[in-house]
């Protein structure tokens, strides 16, 4: 495909009321580089297709009502017209059969997270991908922060020398009370059935163990899950702490919640080595604090000198102009779109981040049922 | 026009090695509501045109090598292709030229501040602009925050009582060292030609007075002004302090520097009443901090509960995804945008804003040319 | 005794290349309630005999070479004359002797903590000290910030609701290598005999264990800990995370390092609730963030209105004059001087607080050794 | 005089409801380097009395009336008994008439700042003190702060290059509103018989100055200052902005405001040089943040390693163990004790640097009440 065309893509989900839709939709738009043509907005079709065309502007002949629909009906368009691919953006337990039927029509995906809501049909839809030329992202969209990339570079470079500690959170408070019925998000995020078994943990904990092993490349070894649920009547956890040790001895633990009274985002890791530390924190995503050995504690910063390629791929600004979560978000669709494109170096969150994701929600579920023990951590096949 | 038609727009400016087109241009598209669809990508008019079609991907018919070339061409469409609105992003010296006859061709106006590089052709153009009822906006795209709209909001509502202080800085340090030859960006900011009589205060000082006028509501009576050239060599202020006296009887200081080694982007503003205080700065802009009668200091923030509807307007995330630059600027655009759809109440900074920022800057220079005496300001004719 | 009257003190331990003897002097001495006049400034007599009088400037004849020789002497001086109490300043092992020695001829009791190397000795103290008049003190130091009292004192008032997660941390890299041999306070620290079982949990996780008790009353029902060792060579573990099971249902996390690199005396404790949540670290002690229902966060100061009756008596300046960890650690002697002088309500850790911090480590250890499984806490006799 | 002995000192001042004669009592005592022993605890004779030995515990034979008294009684004791210094912590028209009386009589002096109510008293004092070796100290207490020592030290090695602009801002909140007639600290200092010209900048625009000349080393030429009275009713300014123009070229700004509503004590000074800066505030006095060409931002700590000697000699405990105001005014008595004790390289802020604050205020009284006009700094004798 020629470099001045737009990439062209469908989004399913983003249905009235839903929050991500929209989000993946700037973050996809934000560079000029891809743009919205097709619809696939809510699960009841009548809905979905008056929601899209209304809402996101496409065309009415492609707000469509189902995902066979679309997939059907893109697919007979001529190539110069027809999606590039389609962005997911339901339920957990939908995100594996939509992603299998969109591959099986010729588009690329791009998935949220988790995976799925169960580790085995993403290890199913990760063995009908094998030998698969088409793309699949997983939108972890907090690895495109480029201060988080810097970390990754600087830890990847030596610059805190060997891990021995690291502690990820994720805690929020906007699932502290008992939720009203008509809260769309709130409702399918605590129901086992779209869900999946890990709650508070496939929401968000999710994020956490795709943050550290993106920033340190270590593999959990064993872990040790202590959940639970704190909100009478609710049922999945929605709070919990992990104990993680990794292979070759560095040690860590994962928060998260989202009963953490008045916590907004706040998803922060942190990073200890024999020979220096990093700290960086979702909220103020902008800094990056290095303590290194023989020196004062430095902060760099989003735009400033000498930072590592990707991370500059990353930035958009100058210093001091302030880069956020649509920006952050926005490159992982970079990455993604630059893949598309051909280039090799690209970096985003693939399907296998997505499957190692079920892997680890699979055991610490299974390790909090067990009353916290400790259960090590399989190997990818 | 149509609710679900984008409003397309010409970018003039932005040519290689310019910063602040692009960011316009991602600005105006954020929100899916605009389009660019034409461009007039530098002075040089060859290279203008191969490089709009390049850089933005627009039409090679529509990148354009001079703005009269623009006008003609784009006046000529049909009114279904036709743009709405040019954004003009160039020196200083050529904004108005270029607005006046933008206006003449019949199409809305975005300017980049400050307005003029003198404060007679911006009367002029307001002069001219009477009873027209075509748009301008003027960035000064520190009001699209959304915690700046709470400040303004919060200080309307007399939150703070009656105001007595005002401290508003706004400190870079990129111009600290004399620049290189081939630095576009900084080379005709400190070119009095291009530039106009005010070089630090034109470029930041000028976004400064804007806050202070747009936060407060307060009319600047007089001021005393002592700014500096540091670096040897330049021939406009590099660096300044004014001290201001409001009608009613408030103080206050405003501080821009570009030579503030190490400083990035550093606009703060500080309002202090006689029941309360405010304060926001740029670098952490989804924070404000609210000290109010018998009350614990409170920090507020972007996406946070209860706020005025225009701050809320003006936010895309929930609490904790933090909201850069570039959303701000994008919030100029919404309420440009909106305008031009016809909401009565739409935000943003227009022409009048942009001829009392050029009084400021006029009545800087004098003061400081006479050794720092105290001036008054002249009212809006 | 009278009130006009210094109650007088003898420092056991501070010898040369010590640290925590001179902060105990200072803190004692603070207010002006209090004054060293004897010495026991080391484990070698003459040493100490020549270091007490120089460095402490204590009448020769009270700078004593053994803590017997200290008991003996000080009994057979005139009451007007004698010491009212002794502070232990000494390694871990040598803490319950000294104290049972001290309380035998008389004196209160100051001692460091951890109270004991084990917890049988620690227990063995406890039972002796039954029915005595004699006051212990144990210095949990961090429970002295003004802070940490209003922290208490909210959370007792039911500012937080019921609370649901507690996070505390403390982590120090002063030992994140390897350390000199003539390291005096490194070496007993991470010396089994001397420190006891538990190095890193001895020496700061019991400050953790303390703070998460003054600040929540919470009870540990059970604990599952992971401990590890870093530094090659090092006999105790130098860094390690424990999961919490309170009574009543809450949960909790305690992480402790000594080896995270850069930091300095980072100890921080979070109390979410279902109403509300609190944070506080040592770093900036002056600060307490309170989040509580359909509020905007607060920032509660030292020295700010409104406050509970302990933290005005813990607080020596107007807000916005810094109090450290000094006057903290002064505000626990406070505590323990008003009770030497009557005064019922006196605020301050006391030896049944040693024992629980004792029965915590004992438990860290034998649950981490175990390989991380869940223990449950032994409940007070 | 012996090291082992404690140096005697007398409290003039520190009645009750005052607040800063027991800061200085505390700060003078904190290192166990001097005592405590004569009070004259007010104006009222008979109170004094009685509050001093109440109060401060000192012998009831040494708890004067009135200071003649003092300086009398206490000239007559033997040398080994006798007070070697006293503190004046009375308000500002009486520092020079009891400093003169104080010398007179052979002892040395510390005076709170400023130094007098009006600048001629001031140089008369100076002139009288010419050749005697008596000591003066003027309790500018935030040059006692170890990070204050660090910067000064920073930019004596050259750290910021060549400097370009100062910033020191000193804010509080506590006299935004008119004030209890009881309240005996608000009422003197608003009171001009008692405070002297200057009001706010008396009270603190005073400290700012000095902060400014110590950390910098610069001389100020000429000023241009714009004080306010906001307080209906109040006769002395509570508020101002100082335009600053050093010899040598530098600019600076000095705003002051003690109606700064919800300011606690917000002392910040920021030095920009043209290869870095630094900036520092004394709400969070343990950081000190310096940027320097080629380096990112970095943060300097109290206890951190490699500093300057004077830096270390003003710190008493490891980083992260956070020192506060009473700690640093303590150092400013480290100094004037050392200095008595006859180390020469004693830093403290002597009776020069009280005479120059004088002339600040002289200055800065005589430019606005010409309306805000620049006048230049006379040069000390």
């Amino acid at each position: 495909m020629g470099e001045s065309q737009k990439l062209r893509f469908g989004l399913i989900g983003g249905g009235e009321g839903a929050f991500i839709g929209a989000v993946h939709r700037l973050a996809a738009e934000l560079d000029g580089e891809a743009e919205l043509v097709a619809t696939c907005a809510g699960s009841n079709p009548e809905k979905a297709r008056a929601f899209g065309a209304k809402r996101y502007r496409v065309d009415p002949s492609r707000s469509y009502g189902s995902t066979q629909e679309l997939s059907r009906a893109e697919a007979a368009l001529p190539e110069s017209q027809r999606i590039h691919y389609v962005i997911i953006a339901t339920p957990n337990h939908t995100h594996v059969p939509i992603a299998a039927e969109a591959l099986d029509a010729g588009f690329h995906v791009v998935s949220d997270k988790p995976l799925a809501a169960d580790l085995q049909s993403a290890e199913n839809l990760l063995q009908c991908h094998q030998g698969s030329n088409r793309k699949v992202a997983v939108t972890y969209n907090y690895t495109g922060y480029p201060m988080v990339r810097e970390a990754r570079a600087l830890i990847a470079s030596g610059a805190v020398g060997a891990i021995r500690r690291v502690q990820c959170e994720y805690l929020q408070g906007w699932l502290a009370n008992a939720i009203d019925a008509d809260n769309k998000q709130a409702n399918w995020r605590t129901d086992p059935a779209r869900a999946g078994a890990a709650g508070c943990f496939g929401d968000i904990g999710s994020h956490a163990e795709n943050l550290v092993h993106f920033v340190t490349d270590l593999e959990i070894e064993s872990l040790c899950a202590d959940l639970s649920t704190f909100v009478p009547g609710r049922r999945l956890d929605d709070d919990g702490n992990v104990l993680l040790r990794f292979e070759g001895g560095a040690k860590g633990v994962i928060s998260a919640s989202q009963v953490a009274f008045g916590e907004e985002n706040a998803l922060t890791i942190r990073v200890y080595g024999d020979r220096g530390s990093l700290t960086w924190a979702q909220q103020e995503p902008n800094s990056l604090i290095l303590r290194s050995m023989g020196k004062a504690m430095q902060i760099l910063r989003t735009g400033g000198g000498d930072v590592a390629p990707p991370t500059a791929a990353a930035t958009r600004l100058p210093s001091g102009h302030p880069e956020g979560f649509l920006e952050a978000f926005a490159n992982v669709y970079r990455g993604f779109h630059a893949d598309i494109r051909g280039e090799k170096t690209a970096i985003y969150p693939r399907l296998e981040d997505g499957v190692r994701g079920m892997r680890f929600l699979d055991r610490v579920v299974a390790s909090s049922a067990a009353g916290g023990v400790w259960l090590q951590m399989e190997k990818s096949a």
